[in-house]
């Protein structure tokens, strides 16, 4: 299919407007439109085509709660190696939506899939991971392209939500995700608007 | 901003057309076509904007035969797994297109930015070579978007790769990418159609 400058546009909108979203409104999301973002989740790239992504929507409050518990433990730990002022800018962000977010998706990967029979993960195993993680990015912009925010919770320990939602052996999380309707729109990320770190200019380096 | 349908169908079409590529013309890319991509890239998602991934544009024909050798002798490797029809079939797939594609990037991951400065990182390091690795399907999908093909090549022995290319000691490789004209289109995995692993239904699971 011969793509058009629509779709051109259309991505760099896309990409322009997704946000790390912490802020949340408590609106449900309609079923249907989670069955449109896992589809489009699935056409994400993967290694040997073998799709190691699995994905828990956790509903159950006390399974939510220990998640945030677990959350907390891990972002107080956070702010020690920080002093001064910076110490005080931290403990001032706020990192996730973990209490507003209508949906919680904790994103594992399956580390011995029989898909993909090995293939192209010989001497790189971090792929899988990786697939993961374009699975959840792909997932992030479909959001976007829905007006849903997402937010990507990564002060965590993993080992604990793995044990909390008593996966198996053979999956590790990748990303705990928060979704819902954004409170706020912006095209510039919180990080860089909070002063706690611009954008940096991004080079292409010719060898 | 608000997005609109236009927005999702085009992402749609973007996604479902998006292949890794390992079949590619010769054609030259412009070079106004790579900054644009460039730029998209810089739109991808960081922990703690951080923005740790340092491309190389590889040009010299030097090194790119040195990785072509490297991605042969760990593709010969990655055969001996197999026995039978399926190390027929391994042996029959084109796995890369490093000797046609006209543009090669080597994506690599800073590992001790000062940027972002630890903010999201502690209790999951990984998430530095993850922000890379959405960087990469940024680059992909805004490449399928200018009607070009990326092929990310991981069948290759990354330490190699960085000692050939004489990377910083904190720089890993995360991915190496071909990028061109894509000989021919296709809304299906090369490694469905090939039968080497069909789609397999991906299921979000209530916790």
């Amino acid at each position: 299919m011969k793509l058009t400058e629509t779709h051109r546009h259309a991505l760099q909108d896309i990409l322009q407007w997704r946000r790390d979203v912490r802020h949340f409104l408590t609106d449900p999301i309609p079923a249907e439109t989670l069955e449109r973002l896992r589809a489009a989740m699935a056409l994400a790239p993967s290694v040997g085509n073998a799709r190691p992504w699995r994905v828990l929507q956790v509903t159950t409050p006390a399974l939510r709660q220990a998640v945030i518990a677990n959350f907390e433990a891990a972002n107080k730990d956070a702010g020690t190696i920080y002093t001064g002022e910076k110490r005080t800018a931290y403990n001032a962000l706020k990192l996730a939506g973990l209490r507003d977010a209508p949906v919680h998706l904790a994103v594992f990967t399956e580390e011995t899939p029989d898909e993909g029979h090995g293939l192209g993960r010989q001497t790189m195993p971090e792929m899988l991971r990786y697939s993961t993680v374009a699975a959840i990015h792909t997932l992030w912009l479909a959001a976007r392209a829905e007006n849903l925010g997402l937010g990507w919770v990564s002060i965590l320990d993993p080992g604990g939500v793995e044990r909390i939602l008593d996966v198996p052996d053979s999956w590790t999380l990748t990303g705990y995700l928060c979704l819902g309707k954004a409170k706020f729109d912006d095209d510039t990320p919180l990080l860089a608007q909070k002063k706690w770190q611009k954008n940096t200019p991004t080079t292409w380096q010719d060898i």
